[in-house]
């Protein structure tokens, strides 16, 4: 009897299992064999028409055989507006979508589980929209406060940009929609980005530059990989042998496709060689009726093949790598999640991020969040009223709605708080401080309890070049971190007019803030924080939100103090097109600490409402690994989350290493009161460097500090780690 | 008493060990301990001199450390010309030295034993000439036929190049001297090489372009390495971090010192980086008085150093690497061996190079060996009295003496033969047939038992650029194939005159015959074949030597038959600069094997006055190796030696494969009559190939032929091999 019924389960767990291996859980092995069998079907014809484009943001399928087009869209905050088959085309289709926090908020969250979230959101729209593969998450290192599309990217700090990332990665993807993963690699610099030759050490490549995608691979296992416009090392990073083939591909066991960035490939031998599997571009140099079959991709290989200067191959490989993924994500099968569109989860996950992103930079004598005693607030600033989703270039959204601050601050507004609005300056190129009106914002900042500034940087809403310092966009960086339109006057005068003035500021990265910061009680730094955002923003104002956000990136006091300006080159040599990293793997707080430079803000800075106690901090350590145990309390009556940030210094090493560098963060969210140990484990890796003369990552005896704080710089706890 | 004599014994053997460490024997430990104590004493500027040019051919010392100058010197076949501090400088030395033949002769011979005899030869006298480092060998694949400096490199097979080249090295090496390989790589082209970028795939990188490299390095265990002046992949070769310090210092670990090919330094920056540990140069374009220190690698790297913009512990690897290989050859203790020059050992060296590497592509009728009953011979060519020791470039002799064909046949024939020398042609840029040349050259074959023509290449004496298809030269290709100077209207004259004619071909490699070859009865090609090169001819010619040299390379019978025209570039494109090896592993042999093209002689055919028979070929084959052995006997009069060569055809692969490859080769000398057991062992690595999708070797099983043979056409034996 006993017996009987264990086979019995026995048989009935195996006919499970058949039907989810049947249905979902298809291993590689099987899904390869379905490749395998759909390429021996095709001719050369199809499988080039594969591996390129066919629309703007679709690669070829093979009708015949039932493989569709391979659906793409951007871009890392949302699911693209909707532009049909070419960039002229218009469509029907209902495009506006929800809106999330570009990159770097969600990165200022510090949470992980957040970057799950917004990966969710994104691949259950994209799933929707009918996209089988989402653009993003863009990931390259910040390493000018000047690059254009910083407010795409996440950090300065490869380790941080690796948790988020990963989350991200997983959340798109279990939504049946393949990531794509950008852009690969070294694509810091906007300006000229078609051209320009990145050089750089090795050390800073593995160090700065590359953890960030090696954890998208191997702990995202992400799908998709996008190649970069710029040069590496003199080779077309989107062609590049040395970063495509042998460290994507061999090194870190990359099984996905290498997608290229729009318009990056340059030559068609150079991409079949060197790892592109999918050239994609815009249409518009093709004209009116894009022939893609003039892409480098199209013909070309056609021909290559069949004159015998190229084996058919390489052509197989990259077809059976998008095969692969695309049986993975069920495109051809068409048996995805079907995904959900402008749901209240999606708008919530979207306000989420951005009350946690959001970062208090000051908050003298607690100015915020505003009392129930201010009964007038004058909103101040262009900023405040206006939408920024459309902007920015590929990233542009058509938000179902955008709730700006202004709005979120009347709508969170208790009853009786009268809201007054003045423009204070002109979003306009070359627009400078405007007297009129600054004298109106003065007035209204004079006649309310408080003034609420948004100011900041904004987005440019086309595709022109703007080489201006107000515009965060691709393909642009800008050539100063001033505070544009004149905005510090405006500033200055409002505080004159009434001292408790906040200063909220959107934008992607740092700016100047000398001429008013020290006589500015409370900032808070914005960012693009979506279509909640002004929400967000007003929850926080008003004290229903405690702020928890923290800099994903160091804000220096000038550009002059910024280690690409001070020690490597920003943007590249006009002439020659090269740029040489020679800030190294000084990048942000490891230049700013290592260098004994003052920022204005540290990395990893950010306020609370209430307090925070660390305590009992414990170390163990054992065969190079390490764990360590602290405690953190909320001292204060609010309750609020702290992100507990562990850098490990090394006391001695034989080659020079920054001074800290983030090994380890966690966030905790505490009632008043409350108390949470916290647990965080070091690998062995998070001891190590990269050895430019080893040419390899090592691991040396000797004693390190670990050190446990709020910020890179407001340490609260101190142990040594002895290996 | 047995005892006693027991300890004793052990103790004179310790003690003579201990006095071999002391002197000779310094682990590599201790010799990394020197060089960290000498660097620790060194400023910055000390070593910043160290590691570029302090004349044309030294880097800089530190005397005040009793570091001399590193001196090198070209070339491969011989130690240059002196040229003092600047290549203006006339020196009073005594430079006139020994000029063994060049490289393809060597390779020719198929004797690696001679390789390393060639290179005691080359030790030694670099060693007398007071030379640390001789640049050689040039190790480059013969890719085109065209290419102008084929005649100091090996062969278009990267397993020969390896084994002459390791050879060579250690001939090199144990004299005390350090060898330099070069270039690296993919250095296949001399038109504008300064500007070319090479694009090539992974397999054909791997398969055909590195392995001479890697047997350099990790059988041979050269001490310095050569950096070409092209471009790879876009980064110039010199400093490539791929080829420099992912393969060469990495992969290969490689631990003796870069040197930059004379002005192949484009970048301090990349040269820090990249792996360039010495920049070299001519001194030329720094004029009258040259100042060193403007080199990439001089003061600048001092001022980058001092302002933080690059860590010196770059430097310190480089220096390291530098005093590492001076210690190990005993420049800084001068306890190298003094060396010898001159003498009738290395002259006789020289000579058996010629003999044995000389081939006979055709003998009719066995003209040759000319028998007793010649009593005239019309000796014919410009080349036949013509030295070459001081053409080509920078690997440019100045010969103690050389004999030339004429000098040769004249000392070497019997009593009582008459020989007349008639010019042919002239040796001149752009020199048409010249008819009352040729009829005075019919007229005396007319005359003559038998006419010997010496024609062929030759090389240019200067260094001005020939683009001429005469000239053998470095820094030049040839336009075409063809004969130069009206040579083929002088053979065929002759011919008419005399159809006992021989033709005998100096030159780098393959000339068309196809005007001529038909009726032409025996053709010798000599190559370039140094200073005893007129003796050697004659011996072959009289028979006192039964020539057994095998072509290291394919002459096809156009140069539109070759690979590199058919499927490939050569040379770059005139407006990009770029080239790509469309011919991907098709290179010699494996093209015309594979793709059925009938060359005009086949790699590795070469005849003898004796006749060889191949029998009972055993194979055993054992955990992916396998072990070959047949006999083959001299069935002729005369004694002779056999090049028994074995190639490898993997029956069915799941990437193509070329359909033979050269993977080991046996040279037996052989009386009348006698035969010799062969065994050759074939690693696992004999039957792996690079796989450009899996991006590494793999090993596939299945059935391998095992073809035996005199070339690579004239099979022998066959066998299996199955894995």
């Amino acid at each position: 009897m006993k017996n009987t019924l264990l086979i019995y389960t026995a048989k009935a767990a195996a006919c499970v299992l058949l039907l989810q291996t049947a249905t979902f859980a298809q291993t590689d092995e099987q899904l390869y064999q379905k490749a395998d069998a759909l390429l021996k079907q095709m001719t050369l014809q199809e499988k080039v028409n594969m591996i390129h484009g066919s629309s703007s943001f679709t690669s070829g399928g093979v009708p015949r055989l039932g493989i569709p087009e391979w659906v793409m869209s951007d871009g890392p905050h949302g699911v693209r507006v909707e532009h049909g088959r070419t960039y002229k085309d218009s469509t029907g289709v209902e495009d506006a979508g929800t809106y999330l926090p570009t990159g770097v908020c969600l990165a200022a969250t510090w949470n992980p589980k957040l970057g799950y979230a917004f990966g969710s959101v994104l691949g259950s729209e994209s799933a929707y929209r009918g996209k089988d593969v989402i653009l993003g998450p863009g990931i390259n290192i910040i390493r000018s406060p000047l690059n254009g599309r910083n407010f795409e990217y996440q950090s300065e700090d490869p380790y941080l940009v690796s948790r988020m990332a990963v989350g991200y990665i997983k959340g798109v993807q279990d939504q049946g929609v393949a990531a794509c993963v950008k852009h690969y690699a070294a694509n810091n610099i906007e300006t000229n980005r078609n051209n320009i030759n990145v050089e750089l050490s090795e050390r800073a490549l593995r160090e700065i530059y590359l953890p960030g995608f090696k954890a998208a691979v191997q702990e995202g296992n992400v799908y998709t990989l996008m190649g970069s416009y710029n040069k590496v090392r003199g080779e077309w990073a989107t062609h590049n042998n040395y970063l495509i083939n042998q460290i994507l591909k061999k090194e870190w066991g990359f099984k996905g496709t290498v997608i290229s960035d729009w318009g990056a490939v340059h030559s068609t031998q150079q991409a079949l060689w060197n790892g592109t599997d999918v050239e994609m571009g815009t249409d518009l140099s093709l004209g009116a009726k894009p022939d893609y079959r003039k892409y480098f991709l199209g013909d070309t290989v056609l021909a290559l093949v069949k004159n015998g200067k190229v084996p058919e191959y390489l052509i197989n490989d990259k077809v059976r790598r998008i095969l692969y993924i695309m049986l993975k994500t069920h495109v051809i099968d068409k048996q995805r999640k079907k995904g959900s569109y402008n749901t209240k989860e999606h708008q919530q996950t979207a306000r989420q991020v951005a009350e946690e992103g959001i970062v208090l930079l000051k908050n003298q004598n607690n100015l915020l969040p505003l009392t129930p005693s201010i009964k007038s607030i004058a909103v101040i600033g262009f900023n405040a009223n206006r939408p920024q989703a459309f902007g920015g270039g590929s990233s542009q959204i058509k938000a179902l709605y955008e709730v700006t601050a202004l709005e979120g601050l009347k709508k969170q507004a208790a009853k009786g708080v009268k809201i007054t609005y003045a423009q204070g300056y002109k979003i306009e190129r070359g627009a400078k401080a405007d007297e009129s009106l600054i004298k109106q914002a003065a007035d209204a900042a004079a006649k309310a309890d408080v003034a609420i500034i948004v100011g900041g940087s904004t987005h440019g809403y086309d595709y022109n070049k703007w080489s201006d310092n107000a515009y965060d966009a691709e393909d642009t960086d800008k050539p100063d971190m001033n505070m544009p339109f004149g905005q510090d006057e405006l500033i200055k005068a409002v505080l004159k007019a009434n001292p408790k003035t906040v200063v909220v500021l959107l934008g992607g990265g740092a700016i100047d803030m000398n001429q008013w910061l020290s006589s500015t009680p409370a900032v808070l730094q914005a960012w693009y924080p979506g279509m909640e955002g002004g929400n967000a923003i007003a929850n926080i104002v008003f004290g229903k939100i405690n702020p928890s956000g923290k800099l994903p990136m160091t804000f220096p006091k000038t550009i002059t103090d910024a280690p690409d300006h001070k020690l490597g080159q920003f943007p590249a040599d006009k002439d020659s097109n090269m740029v040489y990293y020679f800030d190294d793997i000084y990048v942000g707080y490891r230049y700013f600490d290592t260098y004994k430079v003052e920022p204005q803000f540290v990395f990893g800075h950010g306020l609370s409402y209430t307090q925070f106690a660390y305590s009992n901090l414990q170390v163990q350590s054992n065969g190079g690994k390490a764990t360590l145990t602290f405690t953190v309390a909320n001292t204060g009556k609010t309750a609020g989350a702290e992100t507990a940030q562990l850098y490990v210094h090394q006391q001695k090493s034989l080659l020079p290493r920054p001074e800290k560098e983030l090994k380890a963060f966690e966030k905790v969210f505490l009632k008043p009161g409350e108390r949470k140990q916290i647990t965080l484990n070091l690998s062995a890796d998070a001891f190590q460097y990269f050895n430019d003369v080893s040419n390899n990552w090592i691991t040396e005896k000797g004693k390190f500090d670990i050190l446990v704080g709020s910020s890179s710089k407001d340490i609260k706890l101190n142990g040594i780690v002895n290996l």
